[in-house]
């Protein structure tokens, strides 16, 4: 998030982006909602009985707010607000002409800002083999790394080190939410990496281990 | 196109279906006007003033009709209707869920069908080192070859022949827009592969051979 968004509390249930790979559908890396539940139970049981067709939350939402790209050009979010870093190569253009004034990027794809390699040195992403293939704005990248090792970073040490002295007190105070942010940084699941890959391509495993019914066991757990 | 789509009469001016790459644009493959000398002149000044953001006619369209992402979701044609067939492969569950409703098929890209190799004997489109890089819907590559193949192949060969026994009369009368299909079929312009891949990859050249009024000299001198 590059920016304040607050206006995006203007707009009504139910608000999103467009998704570059399919415009007719919108993108649930953004979306503006009422919380409801209502609107949840709905959601639960249409998800019981239709599925979703890509698997995941993104195709359920658009199946369940069906008239999205039909009905209320308010609740079309400017795509500034949900900018897939990967959208930046398809139409460079679009990218340099409208670009500036992104509000949201979305990192888009199975590989992340932190598989890649940064030099904390000279403050730059490296690409390597292992990152072929994806085509994130290299400016993108390199604003997430500098953010999270001039902010995150710090605050990761300073809880390693309190590990250490194990200060259980001053630990729960400081770093329940960065503990979070560190989950993300080192993927500590079982699940190998072409899984994910899977996952983020839409080729999931609907009827097996990826089915709804497991998915809202480990969402239950959270909640 | 796949089937009629007169429905798009009913349409305003300026109905677009949303670019797949950027899709706060719309594409400029397939659109809804309305005919006429005035827009035409405003739209010759607006280029001449501001140029066109992608040097095409999408960047100039999308500007001169710059709040058809914010205005009037009427002006949306649903993206079946210019379903970019390298769109499929972004966001495949989707292509499966709507696809089967596809109205009209865009070969975007440097790769067109008739780049593709086609076995006659087979009926079926083959990929080679040339066609890396492109991914078209197999089954719409299939579908181009076996309307060319069927029903545009033969007209050629008739011309050809037609040609061989130089009865001109005969020729006029029948094959003047069949000789215009055979210019995309075997193209002889001077200009190499590579600079019309870079053109379809937005990487034009502005200022030099692609500026505006090249491009102005050449239509004027068709119209």
């Amino acid at each position: 998030v590059l920016c304040n968004v607050d206006e995006l509390f203007d707009r009504e249930e139910f608000s999103a982006a467009p998704d570059s790979g399919w415009p007719d559908c919108f993108n649930s890396g953004v979306f503006v909602f009422r919380p409801s539940l209502k609107t949840y139970n709905l959601l639960l049981r249409f998800a019981a009985e239709h599925g979703s067709f890509d698997g995941g939350d993104q195709g359920l939402l658009n199946s369940f707010f069906s008239n999205w790209a039909t009905a209320d050009i308010g609740k079309h979010l400017p795509f500034l607000y949900n900018l897939s870093s990967s959208a930046v190569y398809t139409y460079i253009p679009a990218f340099n002409h409208f670009g500036r004034d992104a509000k949201v990027v979305h990192f888009l794809g199975a590989t992340k800002p932190w598989n890649y390699k940064y030099n904390l040195q000279t403050k730059r992403v490296m690409q390597d083999g292992t990152t072929s293939g994806s085509f994130h704005q290299l400016s993108f990248l390199a604003l997430w790394w500098n953010i999270y090792s001039a902010s995150i970073l710090p605050l990761l040490e300073k809880l390693q080190k309190m590990e250490e002295s194990e200060s259980e007190e001053c630990k729960n105070e400081v770093a329940h939410s960065v503990s979070e942010l560190s989950i993300h940084f080192k993927p500590e699941e079982p699940s190998p990496e072409d899984e994910r890959r899977k996952w983020e391509e839409g080729r999931m495993d609907y009827m097996g281990k990826d089915a709804f019914e497991h998915i809202k066991k480990k969402l239950d757990a959270f909640l």
